[in-house]
């Protein structure tokens, strides 16, 4: 019986991520769903890579937390539209929580839209928000092992971006295990190991992601 | 709608996990539900913790995993039993599926039974099993804002175990600002300050623990 609610509710919610597909088609808005377990480095990659598309873009935020403002007030600091969801509890960002927040932005003026989804490396992968692009993070520091434990958020993203690469020598995680298992859930998967705190890597993924708007 | 929902699957769950907690305390076992986001270290914690607490009890494992047995092979090392529960997507452990993963599991020759949850900072804290303990970790390669970001797990637990305290020099982690919003939720938290890479604060979380089985 469970298994049918939850059915029901992601039908539901795929029929709403549609609408907006189609809104943000209408007005020409590329839109990425940014998805990691907690403290990956969503938060501080948008503050590494929006001054950056910020140069040839429009560039908009919709923050989604379960709770307060925090990391919204990280990306206002960089002078882009940003809009916060509060969840209230709820463990992932769905489709009718980004149709309400774009109430907040105004689409005629945005290029890039760019959610960060709560920080969960289960629940967020099974809900379609209309997105053109999931790209998900993975920290060093989380383990070699989360692409076989949690494959699912693999499995449905278009890139997986390996963070906190300069901690590499202070933990187990070998890479190779990780991008062979990430490839052998996802064959198409890009993949890019970055540093938030050094920079490195982030022209590389910067200059994939630019060809999507090209 | 969707609320309503997910008030009816927590009313049925508490159900069960009323009816695992009568069983719990006729065969006189303690249980203690561990919860963290995924890379933690909540299995190197209990590979850790283990072969001291079988110095005195007969501890039992209940492995919590969307798919496969990566963590339950590791604790099976350590010669105790463990079951494996794996969730097929379910980004949590319920009720229901500790009643079920009984079955592989001599009741009557076990004084401390530990489940290992689903790596997942959100959904977990939803959902009683009939544990005495709720244990949740934090690393602080995380980050120091999560007690703010993710307080429902905070406020449930007894308590928090920081770990990965070996790499507090390579991140940017307050542990006071972390300590201090953890009790602001929750003022009765016990907070550990641990690394499973170099044992450093095991011993006192073990004397803390080991007081509930006196």
């Amino acid at each position: 019986m469970e298994i049918k609610v939850v059915k029901n509710i992601l039908d539901a919610n795929n029929r709403i991520a549609e609408e907006n597909r189609k809104l943000f088609k209408e007005k020409n808005i590329f839109v990425i769903n940014l998805m990691s377990s907690p403290g990956a480095g969503k938060t501080s990659f948008l503050e590494k890579i929006i001054p950056s598309l910020s140069e040839n873009f429009r560039v908009a935020v919709i923050e989604g937390d379960i709770q307060d403002t925090y990391d919204a007030e990280k990306i206002a600091k960089l002078n882009i539209p940003v809009v916060q969801i509060n969840t209230g509890g709820a463990c992932h960002i769905d489709g009718n929580m980004v149709k309400e927040a774009l109430i907040g932005l105004n689409l005629d003026e945005i290029d890039i839209l760019i959610l960060e989804n709560v920080g969960n490396l289960v629940c967020p992968a099974e809900f379609n928000i209309g997105e053109d692009l999931k790209i998900m993070m993975l920290s060093v520091t989380e383990g070699d092992d989360k692409p076989m434990k949690y494959p699912l958020m693999f499995k449905v993203s278009q890139a997986m971006v390996i963070n906190k690469i300069d901690l590499i020598d202070y933990v187990d995680f070998n890479v190779e295990k990780a991008v062979k298992d990430a490839l052998k859930i996802n064959p198409s998967l890009e993949i890019f190991q970055i540093s938030c705190k050094t920079g490195k890597g982030v022209e590389d993924f910067l200059t994939w992601l630019k060809k999507f708007k090209d």
